[in-house]
């Protein structure tokens, strides 16, 4: 368990973490990121100057101020990944969104305590809102105020407003049968948001997030932000959402998500 | 032909038309909007306290400085649609994207002369931006700041940055067969985006979006700033788009768009 006060000094630091990725990124949104593709001929898999600079930034500051921890990024590995503390980072989740100039992709930090995460944070520098939590709450830090976050009631998966990002995309055959199905149930589903829909979960405006494919870096910071303001992340079985990402649902209600998974869990890993 | 300093009073007027209409959507964005569904049993069709009181507060402008003009709107109908000057609004397009929380819904506000668009803009005053244009020029007014706006050259399909808003939602099979073909060939396709991603297309961000079933004020605020940008506005035959609306493709190169309408035309209505 992590001491009150060594957990409000880490969740300021997440916060320094933040500005230093956020001041990267800034002026290379709609703007030449230097972008690569580091995909095959058949799947185009952008990087950009941006993805790069922010995780080196972020990787520098922690490197001088927590020594010892480790960090797992989407673009430079592994450093010390069984250490007592590791981050794991992908500072510009979303890069299709930001090669297309769109605002939604996000800035994803977590941390491990002992292997769990303990503290997360999405962050969108550019529309200007911080996203960030542990088990001791959650809150929005936007444009100078903080607001509590806290997902909504919604027992039934018919008033569900849920999401995905890109179910052609992202989903294998037997996957977009089960995103279809929950779709069909939902009251109306919402596309290409990325991990900035999660933050709608935590902060009651949407109810549901339906992803398969994700990596560490794609979900663990979500986690603590999500319980954090009341909700649910789990595997397509119901199960918590181990170290290696796969599929999983974010939700803001038990009964809701129990009723998702009678069709998600037809298609689980 | 509209003289210059005519344009430029119409302009300045409709930079307030979306200040005032800004005002009335802020503190109901992720607030207590006063949903209600005006579809029927199968479809879900959102309003909101937002979409009503902007158009109110937009109408109330035009009706106190320009009483010979007429408005056409999607929640209060049409007020002299033949007048030589008629505004075409929708001041939440993206009603959806609204009451999740996400922030890509845009205040659409079009002015025709003569039955030709003439102006317009695409406003998200949530993030603080407001695309605006005519013939004269298109430009991007940010948080204090303005910069031109120029779309950018992607001669091939396979290079190109796509978007759709809901594929399964929005298109009929045919439809959909037409957007997966084209989809297939290009380099990047986005999601859920609505009217923001037009505005893409003028800022040299995406390359392409296509769309079914629009109605008018879904699109005619979007044909002076896509052409004043220096791009085009069709419909899926390469024909101008009518006051009618339907099928669009807004693409910011001729040749890229000659090679969507390849597999778009054998769909066209």
């Amino acid at each position: 368990m992590l001491a009150p006060d060594r957990l409000a000094a880490l969740d300021s630091f997440l916060i320094d973490l933040n500005r230093a990725s956020g001041e990267v990124i800034a002026p290379l949104f709609r703007a030449d990121h230097g972008l690569e593709d580091k995909g095959t001929a058949i799947w185009f898999d952008p990087v950009t100057a941006a993805d790069k600079g922010a995780e080196a930034a972020i990787r520098k500051l922690i490197t001088e101020h927590y020594p010892d921890h480790g960090v797992i990024g989407e673009e430079y590995g592994e450093d010390r990944p069984d250490a007592e503390f590791v981050w794991v980072l992908d500072p510009v989740d979303g890069t299709r969104a930001f090669i297309a100039g769109l605002p939604v992709w996000t800035t994803l930090i977590g941390l491990r305590h002992e292997g769990r995460p303990v503290l997360g944070s999405i962050g969108q520098p550019y529309i200007g809102e911080l996203y960030i939590g542990h088990a001791g709450g959650s809150r929005l830090i936007a444009r100078g105020t903080e607001k509590v976050l806290k997902v909504r009631a919604c027992p039934k998966l018919t008033d569900a407003i849920i999401a995905t990002t890109d179910p052609e995309g992202c989903f294998s055959g037997a996957e977009l049968g089960a995103w279809t199905q929950v779709r069909a149930a939902a009251k109306l589903a919402r596309l290409g948001c990325d991990a900035y829909a999660y933050a709608m979960v935590a902060a009651g405006t949407m109810d549901m997030v339906i992803e398969a494919g994700l990596k560490s870096w794609d979900i663990e910071s979500a986690i603590p932000l999500i319980e954090g303001a009341g909700g649910l992340v789990t595997n397509w079985r119901g199960n918590p959402v181990g170290q290696q990402g796969g599929q999983i649902v974010i939700a803001g209600d038990r009964a809701c998500l129990d009723e998702a998974l009678v069709a998600l869990r037809r298609s689980a890993n």
